[in-house]
């Protein structure tokens, strides 16, 4: 029997967009002969919905669609669909008034609901804000089409699992995260495959982690299972697809595309009752080849998804800007990015060739605004209030801000998206101006740490772009100059900053594995330093507030998971507090 | 038995502060005869602390201060203190490492600890992110002080309930919202009376619907209720206080004061087993008052516990901004808020002497940075890109953009806290800057739709106010000029909007209640209007995500309980979505 996997990419909320996506794969699964279709979690409405769950009107045209798309559907095809249902003893018994659900479509009809048992409410998840869990065991039988007898000896009773009801299995993880484990169940049960229907979204390593606990699942109960994931960017998450299924020596059988559409087939064989060898899609061949693929797949989507097909950026020569300039180049074509440079008298001449020659080498348009009679007009409108103080971080800051008014100006007029330049190490200690070079639509590299941002051009240098003149990019001298705001004459990052192979260690410390100040230390670190970072990333916090949505690709992220107080104590001794809503590259 | 309720106005974070808060009215209430102290919900962290909860760190410092706390107590004094407990069993078992917990110290130790059973997962609230809910009924025994023998047949037995414990009560709301219901099985079990330490946020008649669930309670179960809230403002959630206990009979006996911190004393009748009357803090005259108390306890401790002491504020002669003055005025004092006109060519003379007026009548300092030839300096710089173009929004942010530059220089100069002041109908529709009139730190009235921003000013006149050298602080101009953003001649918001008060019914009916636009049509709404309210509302995400905290006045705020996706279909027509990210007053 064949088993369709639809890894399809969904809009949030765009319900009948979705549903062509389905019902253009399932036409394609009946022409392969499949007898089962599977389709991500949330697949009619898109993952994550987040509040538009509160509108019941977006939930009864969720119901609506369903029962229209079991019509539509091809009748001897069985499809599993991502729906949302409306818990009928929520009121009575006290409860959340959702499930996230799955129902199995066949001849026309909603033929059964499954609730998701396990609800990730942590980091970017809050699934427990809106839906109740459900408490059975899921799953249902299907007679294959091809079988000799079509009896029901020869149906198949296949488990039914929703993204997180995989994640529980104490012996893989050390411990328990749920009470209940959905896949011991079924597989206590008895069920001959388990399939799970994911919206899993990308972190480095992350597939390496499903994988591995796919295996030890399958291996463990000796159970096929088959994994279908979302795909594509929806606002600073990116869903990096690679469906995969395992046989029950938990060996791979079947790997779908990573960070593309895609149908997957796979073969369950009754009479040995395990799956077939299938296409097995390969995995990036280095980390850096991931997150630039997760990267482009987070700018084409927010983009397209947005309505928009141009992106603006300011480009200042350095490594930052370089690398996003050269991510929208791979998402979007070089026609349909446009670059601005805004020299400053502060601008070192090599920050203008540097930036002409990335914009050669990419094959994009750029022009150029200076930005020296605007800073002279600022310092002679501000005369009167600032005469007789010095320069310093308000004059660096208005700068950037010039530049930002600059590029939204533009952004405005032609109807651009502006993209954001900023990294996660920047971002963390609050190394970048509000309303200035944090300004756009999305920030594109604002999880990504400073010294990544380094390998991601050393690799995409080695590799060349197709649409790039040049194999290499990056023009040498952005890669090997220090980096510089250049605000103010002769300024270098590291004036102010620790280097950042050491920053990125002790923010990854402490974001990633939250780890004290004196553990921080324990590992080697300057105490002194230790301090200062964590003050830094303290008092940042009211500027990431403001941040737009930046492209998730590490396991915590300043976005949507990352939940700060603004106005608190802790970290901040009292002297720092009072820069805590200043901005500033101090 | 004397019973004191400390109402706390905690920072988050700052343990150790706020234990000295709980020393503090703990000696007071020893001076006063009371035998039990009360303090409001996670009183030795504050509430909300949010993602802090996930460093070790910071759960080790909480119990660590806990323990100190105890002894540092006078040791006749039973105190019930708000903290966080790990769960032991949450890795073998499955589930969440902390419980949200009410420790009872005496006698120098922590003699027992109660976790809260039902955990607020909705709008604002994310308990169910961090904790386990118990699934004990919780009481303590205390022998009374002052009892002639103080015997086990003299102890009192005391109900202990956590904020939401309070509030599944299924007569009074028509449905239950959880399984349990505390207060059902403390009266069951039989206690002598319960107590509830909350951290309940305001909003507009909040109060009303905790003293008629409080009074349905104690009705309904015969039991006397004695409710300890948090006071101030953390981010964007101000804590109104108003503890308020009830006797067996419902009758209100003590409230302590709105929006300040207090120690109420409420005595125990052991005779009667019910509470005498005591002092009862009056309750706000009229809405707006109340509106006015929050907002001004936000902006207050904001600043403060951000660590400012002054405030700048654009003031354009519009009535949006002469309310922020008015409420920064109120909270800081006169001498500690500055205003900034900016005038633009397209300025009206009474923009300006409408400012001038205002400022004299509060006694604020301002000063008047003119704007016009920074605009020429970006129709030059931005000449060979623009060519060619219409005067269209793009140039229209541009001056909103000047201005928050400008504001935003002062306040990096000078170390303000920058207050920004669009209102919540405008937040709504997207009718705003992004970078522009929306920079600030905090959005003093962004939860205030504009209807009520005209009803608070009138309020204020009719008030007048301490600090005002005139009677009635705002110019009656403000209040009767049609409103304009006044970035092109001529310019009014009707021009481009419906009259805010057919905006603000869509608007809550919209935001409110969820209603969808047939129903908001069939309460008598155009239809061609709230189709375009809607999809205004929903392409304005992206402006929204980007801004900064706004006070919550409602019980639905633009803020940290507003989650919304951004590169969304749901209610945007395709023409739509090439403005998803563009900015403007359109």
């Amino acid at each position: 029997m064949k088993i369709a996997i639809a890894q399809i990419n969904p809009t949030i909320g765009n319900i009948s967009g979705n549903v062509q996506q389905i019902l253009q794969l399932a036409k394609q699964a009946v022409e392969q002969n499949a007898r089962l279709l599977l389709t991500p979690e949330l697949s009619l409405c898109g993952y994550p919905p987040r509040d538009l769950l509160l509108n019941p009107g977006f939930v009864e045209e969720i119901s609506a669609t369903l029962q229209q798309l079991a019509q539509d559907l091809p009748p001897q095809l069985a499809v599993l669909v991502g729906t949302v249902e409306p818990n009928p003893k929520a009121q009575q018994a006290g409860g959340k008034p959702l499930f996230n659900s799955i129902a199995l479509l066949e001849a026309g009809k909603v033929q059964q609901i499954f609730h998701k048992r396990l609800l990730p409410t942590y980091d970017v998840f809050d699934e427990y804000r809106y839906f109740e869990p459900g408490l059975q065991s899921n799953s249902f039988t299907l007679t294959p089409l091809d079988s000799e007898t079509s009896t029901q000896d020869s149906a198949l009773k296949i488990g039914v699992t929703i993204c997180e009801d995989l994640w529980n299995d104490e012996e893989f993880w050390g411990k328990r995260s749920y009470q209940a484990d959905p896949i011991a169940d079924l597989a206590q049960q008895g069920v001959d495959f388990i399939v799970n229907l994911s919206a899993s979204p990308y972190s480095l390593g992350k597939q390496k982690l499903r994988e591995a606990m796919l295996r030890h699942g399958a291996k463990r109960y000796q159970q096929p299972m088959i994994y279908t994931n979302q795909v594509g960017g929806n606002d600073d998450l990116v869903f990096d697809g690679r469906s995969v299924a395992f046989n029950r020596d938990g060996e791979i059988v079947c790997r779908a595309a990573a960070f593309e559409t895609d149908l997957a087939i796979v073969e369950f064989d009754e009479r040995s009752l395990d799956l077939f060898p299938s296409k097995i899609a390969p995995v990036p061949r280095s980390e850096d080849e991931e997150i630039w693929s997760a990267l482009v797949l987070g700018v084409r989507d927010y983009t397209r998804k947005c309505g928009f097909s141009q992106v603006v950026i300011g480009l200042s020569g350095g490594i930052d800007s370089s690398l996003v300039a050269a991510i929208a180049t791979a998402a979007l074509g070089a026609e349909n990015v446009f670059g601005i440079l805004m020299p400053s008298p502060y601008s070192s001449e090599h920050s203008i060739t540097d930036a002409e020659e990335l914009a050669a080498n990419l094959g994009i348009t750029i022009h150029t605004l200076p930005i020296g009679e605007l800073m002279q007009g600022y310092d002679k409108t501000l005369e009167p209030l600032f005469a007789g103080t010095e320069f310093g971080i308000a004059e660096e800051n208005i700068q950037s801000r010039i530049r930002g008014n600059l590029l939204m100006a533009v952004a405005n007029k032609f109807g651009y998206l502006l993209l954001s330049t900023g990294n996660k190490s920047e971002m963390a200690v609050g190394y970048c101006t509000l309303y200035g070079d944090m300004n756009g639509g999305l920030a594109v590299i604002a999880d990504v740490p400073k010294t990544r941002v380094y390998s991601l051009c050393q690799w995409l240098n080695q590799k060349g772009m197709a649409t790039s003149a040049s194999r290499s990019p990056i023009p040498k001298n952005i890669l090997t100059k220090p980096p510089s705001a250049e605000l103010k004459p002769g300024q270098l990052d590291q004036d102010s900053l620790p280097s950042y192979e050491v920053l990125d260690d002790i923010l990854s410390r402490m974001i990633h594995h939250h780890q004290s100040s004196a553990e921080i230390v324990k590992a080697g670190h300057n105490p002194v330093i230790v301090d200062q970072v964590m003050r830094l990333v303290a008092r940042a916090e009211f500027k990431r507030r403001q941040a737009p949505p930046g492209i998730k690709i590490t396991d915590r992220a300043f976005g949507t998971g990352w939940r700060m107080p603004i106005a608190s104590r802790w970290l901040k001794s009292n002297s720092q507090q009072a820069d805590c809503a200043t901005n500033g590259q101090d």
